[in-house]
């Protein structure tokens, strides 16, 4: 009975989502879904990603919180619309609370980015219509988090090592984790860098300039 | 609706964590619920806690993932009863799973500690029948976690804040979050500690000899 319901839930959320990503692809907005464990990094690496690019294109966030609006505060002094959602106690977004999101941003927009709720468990089970999923995990968090919340790896376009600054600092060998997420997620784009530093971005932005051909 | 089953769900999980509770008491058990985001530390912490402590006491483990058996293995090794207790999916540990667990460990314990998930949220909103819930943050995090998931620093009679040997690293200001965990939670115990150096280890393991006479 209880595995019914939840098939249920995430049943309609998938129709959700497939509405979102008709919406999204009439309006020709590209959509990034980011997430993370709390207090990897997302925030930092929209920022990092968001400047160079929104004199060239319309971009928008929303900003997903179990509560407050620091993060969303903190993108809207970039000069774009940001959205904040608070979920006011649940762990994910899901595609429901998307498609209210977008009706408070401006019609036209190139790239959207989602900035999901921190968690490693839920916001990979629920789909929000995106084009593209990238899970960000950072060095201090450990080699560990692919063995213990292999989804998030698995549903992801993109994995981001954030931190790479600390790994004199913390037990984390970047080569290793590359080779175990291969074995996961052979697909996947890896991108080691350092929001803080600023090492391995180019990379990263290079590759979703490529991937979104009007950037 | 939706509110409505999530109430019948949390008392439901709400009677079951009494039963835990009476279970415990007429046991003489000690139980401490450790919660925190994904790699924080909850395993180092558990492991430096329970070495010198092991020998006097008769200690238990059930470790909650939502899958493998990384952390169980780890402190199997002290050679201490350990319970592995795989969510499948979900993303906290609630009563009932603990009370399975229970029987799977032996009858006599002294001191049970209880690894959730990995998981700001929802962790927070289960009870388990514990005596104490210990909530973990580390420096990398930042200092922003208390505003962002408010709940599990104000339901925890322990904060401890880990890694704080990179405090040179990173931008983490330990009296700057003893001021904000203080404002939301004024009765809680706080304990700077690096699991990795050792130091702060010894406040922290006092304050449990003392708060668990039998120790």
């Amino acid at each position: 009975m209880k595995i019914k319901v939840v098939k249920n839930i995430l049943a309609a959320n998938d129709q959700l989502a497939l509405d979102n990503r008709k919406r999204f692809d009439a309006d020709h907005t590209f959509v990034i879904n980011v997430m993370s464990s709390p207090g990897a990094g997302k925030t930092s690496l929209l920022a990092k990603t968001i400047s160079p690019l929104k004199e060239k294109v319309k971009i928008g966030v929303i900003e997903g919180d179990i509560q407050g609006d620091n993060d969303a505060r903190l993108l809207g002094e970039l000069g774009i619309p940001v959205v904040q959602f608070n979920t006011g106690g649940a762990c994910h977004l899901d595609a429901n609370m998307i498609a209210k999101c977008r009706a408070d941003l401006p019609a036209e927009l190139d790239l959207l980015f989602i900035e999901n709720v921190g968690n490693l468990v839920c916001p990979a089970e629920f789909n929000l219509g995106e084009h593209c999923k990238v899970m960000l995990t950072s060095t201090p968090e450990g080699l560990d988090k692919i063995d213990k919340y292999p989804l998030m790896f698995m549903e992801s376009q993109v994995v981001i090592v954030n931190k790479i600054d600390l790994v004199p600092y913390v037990d984390f060998d970047v080569p290793d984790f590359l080779e175990k997420l291969k074995k996961i997620n052979p697909t996947a784009n890896a991108f080691p860098l350092s929001c803080k530093t600023g090492e391995g971005l180019s990379p990263w932005c290079d590759w979703l300039k490529s991937t979104v051909d009007f950037l």
